[in-house]
């Protein structure tokens, strides 16, 4: 049961059979879709402007890192047990944690965080596994990729979620909000 | 490449997280979910109005039999190389073919079916890798049941799709329309 105040959202992006990336990590079937008439970025600048804390895994940093970094100013939480270095650029910024899940909460909790943005497969699934998602926003691409790296995993029971808005675009992205009722 | 005239839909439901049924084909936990309001059946009867046969895998024959025929006398084609016998009284309506999906679209499309109503997970994935699928209609229903029979599975390249339509109910139900662009 969650008893910290800090507030943990989801806002990710999958193809239509679940996948948030393909079995090497590649993204780049997201970027083949069409995009939004008029800029729009499907809610993404709002949802970001209302975080004050970015977590996510290794993996999801070792992609970003290949780009450039999208996050601004933005304090970044690394979990990792076996990374020990951030690149010099980002230590202003990026900190390589390896707490459980709880104990993270409780931390970011004391140090004032308000709404975490989780990102990553296994992190997300970890968090939901401990009933310590509050919301997610999902993005479904209108693609089928066949495999790749899951958004969902295995899970010890049933969880239930709220639907609390959802909505379409032109270019056939479905974007559902939930809250997880843990 | 489909060359036949049927029209092949599939409208099915899935767990958010893909599944189609638990592990063992249950599915009570669809039903587990608060209803529509109002006895909205989610587009179903429309939809099974416009059909005017039903394909089937042996796996999910075997569990519509467990329940009431749901299907009226709609003709319905099990596909199958093991079944033998159908139960008598459905002999009138239900038989048993193997044909390779495309064989089976030009024996149905010869016998003068305008459109196929395809339901269960091994069958639509064997026709949506044979780019013999025309649009999808699928329910997202808001749980998390962690593992199953998956809906969609391994695809030798990406399959586009155009969203049609999306809307969702008051209970979290969100379903979308896809054409499928084979």
């Amino acid at each position: 049961m969650k008893e910290t105040k800090i507030n943990v959202s989801v806002y990710i992006a999958t193809s239509l059979d679940g996948f948030i990336a393909r079995p090497d990590g590649d993204v780049s079937w997201l970027h083949e879709v069409e995009p939004i008439e008029g800029g729009d970025d499907a809610g993404f600048g709002e949802f970001f402007g209302s975080v004050d804390v970015l977590v996510m895994g290794r993996g999801t940093f070792e992609k970003v890192l290949e780009f450039d970094w999208p996050y601004g100013a933005m304090p970044v939480i690394v979990l990792s047990r076996s990374l020990t270095e951030v690149p010099k650029k980002l230590r202003d910024r990026v900190r390589i944690e390896a707490p459980t899940p709880q104990v993270l909460l409780e931390k970011l909790s004391q140090e004032g965080f308000k709404r975490l943005y989780l990102d990553g497969g296994k992190v997300i699934q970890s968090f939901l596994r401990e009933g310590l998602v509050d919301d997610m926003t999902l993005t479904t691409i209108p693609v089928l990729i066949g495999e790749g790296l899951p958004l969902f995993g295995r899970i010890d029971k049933d969880i239930k979620l709220r639907l609390l808005e959802c909505r379409s675009w032109n270019n056939g992205f479905v974007q559902s909000k939930y809250q997880v009722l843990n």
